[in-house]
């Protein structure tokens, strides 16, 4: 057993953590910290908790957390390069569901996300945690960046085709559609019911952060990437369809096995067979990726559908996944759960 | 392991076990019939078992099942009775998640259910699959009836208080609410999203199959029982919240404590603190019954609070716990799920 | 063309007065006023609005209600007490949509909300709103208490059935269901979709403020009426479904017959024939209440199911119903939209 | 007055139809015909329009609709074709809501519609009914084809781009995403509560019908466009979202400019603010199209986010303003509803 803690767990991240972690054959969870929550039970605030988590949200302690083999920051982007360095030295292992440590380049990082960044050590030390493009990297990392939710969706459609250069890589155009949940708990009035329920709309067109930590990652792949990105907030709790456009550079039946080659031995990557529509909601609740290559007629251009839970690939699933790589746990384990239809 | 076939599994309460039963750690998933659907991949009807479920539907077969110690039927009404007796004789458990066995009262199963009955003498064998009413007799069955799903809630609610007499018998008002998931997958125009969502309305105010099914087991617990029952569809796929209205004998105080002794060593029913509000997406997904009462202010009436998921505690996971308990396997495994919230 | 005004028009009440109004033929819309949001269009806070509604929130000032024959409140409770005298002395109609004046006891109001009630003669002087109850003395009136929305739907559900001893006045159980625009813009967390969609629960149950409310209503009708009440919060937006049980004092074809020939006039209340059963989208966005009355089978128990608008026949509708009966506008000018289905 | 038919009016364009003539002040319903409804009050089957409309559904002739100045097919697509020559002949006027006269290419639309078109004469003199592109011919027509839903979002985001050739022809991928009524209220299994709601995905990624509608249209106006579009299922009701990408040619002051200027004398088209978001929302129930451009930062590249709701500017209100401008009434008569929010 492992032992294992969470910083901020208030939130949906949080709660989603806690719902994993808790089924977990190979996890004790010792230790959840809020500073405005501390003295609550967990199952309080989140009564589907209730009799499955036993824990009170305590205040955060070096000391407590010294008694965990890994921690996990379920906190507001900006908190955890504040604290990661003890905890580092201290030499309990990290994973930050935030973006602290997602972007490489600094100067980008206080751009997007509005700050001076205070420990510029740990993004360097940080290994970015997508485990079908870092498996290696992160079953040695002290400290993982945990990926963002939309960027997991469309890192993981355009990942072979970048790859094997069955795409032009400036051509993309990433169309994504997000469940409320990607809002967070604190969305306030713009997440209120009344607000998205039955409606649809695009949102921060002129500049998303996760454009950045996208483009990051297919650069990575191919020197060259580039890519428009356009989120959408759909009335729904969870889920994200990500519909990402571009231009072959191959026949469509290659791509398709190309791709179906490359993610064989995947364990939460699966490629539809051709012509196949992904729904959401075949991965609601469970840490799946299923993706689906269109080819448009009279056109040289192909359209990759990919669908996550924003919830569980995007965030608190993919965390788990991190954390059974960075501890020699099955990389599976406490992850097998299916999506719920209906 | 034991080994298990589904008979007629194409719709909600079939996909609902076969989510269950993939990753039961003691269950091997042997055959899956379906007339309409022989030759289709499980997978290929509900997409979130890719990967999860690799059986392909048959067509029905005696020499099938017997290979299986336990069969479920996820038939409609009317079916199982046919192919009940061969199944028993050859030794095979049964378990019927459709209304065939569960009046004891073969009269009033003709009126409700507009049939001949075919097999009374299974009717008089089985035993009514509530664990928290009935378990040691479902330890020993060979047949067992699945309650309906405002039945559980309804009945979980008001057992203790009827068996303490804490309650008049009589006084019984169950205004019932419940996500479109209970109208089953061939719902039709009826179930349409544009017909349902953003919408509340009652519906068989005049009777509902389940009324003479609750009426039997209040009178079971206490021989004068009676209730008034109108059920409403809720804009919502899973859930059922049960506001029962009685008027109590005892004080509320002593009613609360009597009630969570009654339940105290129950792992799927949960009595909340008095002035608890429980939601239904507390139980998402999970086998749990979160039960709540109050007292109306200057007033001898409490309002007993009882939600759980329809197709899980209301459906495919009773069975499952009815499963275990006949095949002296835990009652909790499989069905430790939590609530997926949000 | 009379000259109209709405005082804290930033909520949903103030939203839906303004679409109401806006196509109001006799109506000229002069001033808003929203402290917080004085300088913006109200086309800014209300996209709906764009090219419909020319107005921008100004801050409250007597010298601009002046300009105008009648004043809405859409503000918060305890808002229109303090401004009430000042506009009525200066001759200014006034149609309050929030609680101040409609509890006549003020001990009472003072109990459920709050506060000490600053201005008792307006109490006093108030008619209360319901046109169904009170149409005559609305014609009169120089101050109006606009009802509140479960109010309106179980007062209309009953008001027959007490006025003509048709059943026991004291027996009655009124379950309601409502969408969540009840809450009001200012919901906050509780009513953000994450939290609310997909699932149910009741609130309130110890003890809501309308509860008072239709108490009233109903002991204006009949002395000795009670009830119990239960709200519930649904996954929806608009609507609100009371299912009001009580014991009949007379057959169910006769009860039918004297609802029908009470309301036979009304232009905003539809009895429907016995056995229908009203969905609330059938009066989505529409002024009209529909009712329907089935008898209990083996009962002497009645259910009254009443569906309307929260936002319109519950809040806005109503208050445009009562302005054009004191300003002697035809009934139904300004309110013949139909419901939206699907 | 004029009158007015609607043949097979039971679909949710024939009810949205039935909403606005209702209201229409100078419209007079005469008959609404259906095979498998005739007998039935169109009330019963609709009960938002009980007390609005009191026609009952008759069986289609051609007697009855000579009492008629203009009749709607309200029918599916291939019903029309075979009626309309009677009707033109009878000297009255025709617009179909569905697919049979939008495309002049019997070849495409043969290979489109999978059936032999009957009345190719009524296809070239049939005007298509988008008042923004072909106002002065409708004002003549005889027969009017009604635009598509995903078509009239889709053209008026590009109408004046490539008219005043401010993008490349070539360039332009339209995501689309709609709401649930898009599929008709005989949707079946397809649009079922439980299968829709919770969930997106995106459809008919290898061809949709409204592909080669848009593609005319954009011909129409510029020679040599093109574009990709797929459509996306929304768990929502009503709405259209379309998200239209293309290559830039002129500056983004000067394109918002030029739009501006193009659609300032349109009563029904919103050009909103340089980064406004249009929510569908804001348009639910009524018949506006809201449109805002984008430039992406750091590219060539332009995102016009283009909203109407599919039964109103998208089929029934669309069809409402061409029989205003065909039967000389104001053209904004009827349709001055606005958009329900929240």
């Amino acid at each position: 057993m492992i032992k294992v803690g969470i910083i901020g767990g208030t939130g949906y991240t949080g709660v989603e953590l806690l719902r994993l972690l808790a089924n977990h054959p190979q996890v004790s969870l010792e230790i959840i910290t809020s500073r405005s929550n501390a003295g609550t039970a967990v199952s309080e605030l989140f009564p589907n908790l209730r009799g499955k988590v036993d824990l009170v949200f305590t205040e955060p302690s070096l000391d407590d957390y010294k008694r965990c083999d890994l921690v996990f920051f379920a906190t507001p982007n900006t908190v955890a390069m504040h604290q990661v360095d003890e905890l580092l030295q201290a030499g309990i292992r990290v994973i930050d569901l935030a973006a602290d440590f997602r972007l490489k380049d600094l100067q980008e990082w206080q751009k997007w996300y509005g700050a001076e960044h205070v420990s510029p050590a740990s993004v360097e030390q940080a290994v970015y945690g997508l485990p079908e493009m870092n498996r290696e990297q992160i079953r040695q990392a002290q400290l993982v960046a945990n990926p963002g939710c939309y960027v997991t969706a469309v890192t993981l459609a355009l990942l072979p085709l970048l790859k094997h250069e069955l795409i032009r890589p400036d051509s993309i155009i990433a169309d994504c559609k997000s469940g409320v949940s990607g809002a967070g708990r604190n969305g306030g009035f713009a997440t209120a019911m009344c607000e998205v329920s039955e409606s649809v709309k695009a949102y921060a067109v002129s500049g998303h952060r996760h454009y950045p930590e996208i483009r990051q990652n297919l650069r990575y792949i191919h020197d060259s990437a580039d890519l428009v990105f356009v989120p959408h907030l759909m009335p729904m709790i969870r889920g994200i369809h990500a519909t990402v456009y571009c231009e072959a550079l191959e026949a469509i039946d290659h791509i398709q096995q190309q791709v179906e080659t490359f993610y064989s031995e995947e364990p939460f990557v699966d490629i539809m067979p051709a012509g196949s529509l992904p729904e959401t909601r075949s991965v609601k609740g469970a840490n799946d990726c299923r993706i689906a290559i269109h080819r448009i007629p009279d056109s040289n251009r192909i359209v990759v559908l990919s669908v996550i839970d924003n919830l569980v690939k995007g965030a608190a699933g993919q965390a788990v996944q991190n954390m059974n790589l960075m501890m020699s746990i099955p990389e599976t384990e406490g992850l097998q759960g299916i999506g719920l239809v209906p």
